[in-house]
């Protein structure tokens, strides 16, 4: 079943895994009439146009929201004050404007700095989906169905405005969650940013053992899997830890705590205390996963 | 291609996961004769024999290993010395003796202390295999295909025990690497133990937060990868924190250093130290990636 197409032109800024995904899945629901594609990289927009994702390409930020009714920003975190700098004086006034960085609070902040006060059409998002892939190359329609999306309006986002983002993500394929920014960023601190930094960490520590070789050659299918997110673009998520770095800081404290009290135990072979966390760990993650199977069929 | 059958009898202690996998695998090879079973549940031995896993079921390891050319033992860890104790006086005299145990100094100390000194036909084992799945409802006989199985003989074990262990392994598809034991435990503690200890801290201090509900809500796809070994089972994980303690909290506490080193670089805002460490991490689980590849294609 397709949406009739609510806006004429989107604008889409960053044409990477993230953007291009949105831009697929938009035009396969008809949700758009063109989209604009805007990006730093030139190799990267002609690429988006050569796959169909973007319909026409404009290198300027500014020349490429003109006229737009939707503009949506999808640049690492650290790149949005530059890109809503640019774009402010050149975006229609009734235009709706969204991103999709992974952290809230530090977008909402260069929006303030670039608008001077928010905009009504600003809507901060963030899809809650993705791949440890990067680029238009991995992009693909499906990426956000099933997948949550969340909003954290500002005080000054209008219900116009909210409802077009909305209405957007669930052309998708996406359900959509309202939170407030802060509690946003404490939430994805713990169950996104906290465990991208420890697959790195991990990672990083293997890699530097003189046995190296040996310790990858006998790494097993769980390590595969547990690392997978250590993938994921070192750009992109030295941004979120540096614009969430308070969130992710307290959320780093409460684990190395957690990990130093786990360390005491096994030391002393309290197997005890080691089962109860254990126990309790896999009775949270078996829940979680019933949950996420419930919402999936 | 089937192998002829090298074993008349082989006795497999304990069928859960690893253990019934072992024994579908071995059967569809046509290595072995007749399958004992032998477990502390008799439901699970029930199953086990309903599933085809096994052919006769002995409660009793004295009982279960009189006649056995081969014995498998596939319980967990700490378990290891009473079945060692029971069976030491009844095995035939030219036996082979293995364990799948995922610590191996452990098991050979056991091995010393049940037999009084290290038996010429015992050969310590670990097959780099498994799912969070456990019991033998879960078994099945690909599970070793293109897996790595380790084997940390020991200065008593014979040629032609190692031999056998060898074949057994390669009957079910796997490749065998030979390692020192504890080198195979520092390893094995920073590839698969270390990831298992971060799995369950992470989720039991998730779910010990009083908005854990939104927190698992809002729980992305990577988190599901990187928790998955939380869904592991708490008792064999103990025992292996326990039994490998030492080369374990080594690494826990490299671990946890490195972790502190980030969380001060995060702080300060350092982004160039952060991007350095993800870079580093992102490139070698790159490298790793393409060596799984490589082996399994």
């Amino acid at each position: 079943m397709s949406t009739l197409a609510h806006i004429d032109r989107l604008t889409l800024i960053g044409t990477g895994l993230i953007g291009g995904s949105l831009a697929l899945g938009l035009k396969q629901a008809g949700f758009v009439g063109e989209i604009v594609g805007c990006g730093r990289r030139g190799s990267q927009l002609q690429r988006a146009l050569e796959l169909g994702v973007i319909d026409r390409s404009e290198p300027d930020p500014a020349a490429a929201v003109a006229g737009a009714g939707l503009v949506v920003v999808c640049v690492p975190v650290l790149a949005m004050p530059a890109i809503f700098a640019a774009i402010a004086p050149a975006m229609r006034p009734d235009a709706v404007l969204t991103d999709v960085g992974s952290t809230k609070q530090s977008v909402i902040d260069a929006a303030q700095q670039a608008f001077g006060e928010l905009p009504a059409g600003f809507v901060p998002g963030h899809p809650i989906a993705g791949t440890e892939h990067s680029g238009v190359e991995a992009a693909f329609a499906t990426l956000y169905q099933q997948r949550l999306s969340i909003l954290t309006p500002t005080p000054a986002s209008s219900e116009s405005a909210i409802a077009t983002v909305q209405a957007m993500w669930q052309a998708c394929g996406a359900r959509v969650a309202v939170l407030d920014a802060e509690h946003h960023d404490d939430v994805l601190a713990a169950t996104s940013h906290l465990p991208h930094v420890l697959a790195f960490a991990l990672v990083d520590l293997l890699a530097s053992r003189a046995d190296h070789d040996e310790v990858f050659a006998y790494a097993a299918g769980g390590f595969r899997d547990f690392t997978r997110i250590a993938s994921s673009s070192p750009d992109m998520w030295r941004d979120i830890a540096s614009a969430n770095r308070h969130a992710l800081t307290q959320n780093l404290d409460a684990l190395i705590e957690r990990l130093q009290g786990l360390r005491a135990a096994i030391a002393v072979d309290d197997r005890r205390t080691v089962h109860a966390c254990f126990s309790r760990a896999k009775q949270a993650r078996d829940n979680y996963v019933d949950l996420v199977e419930e919402v999936q069929t």
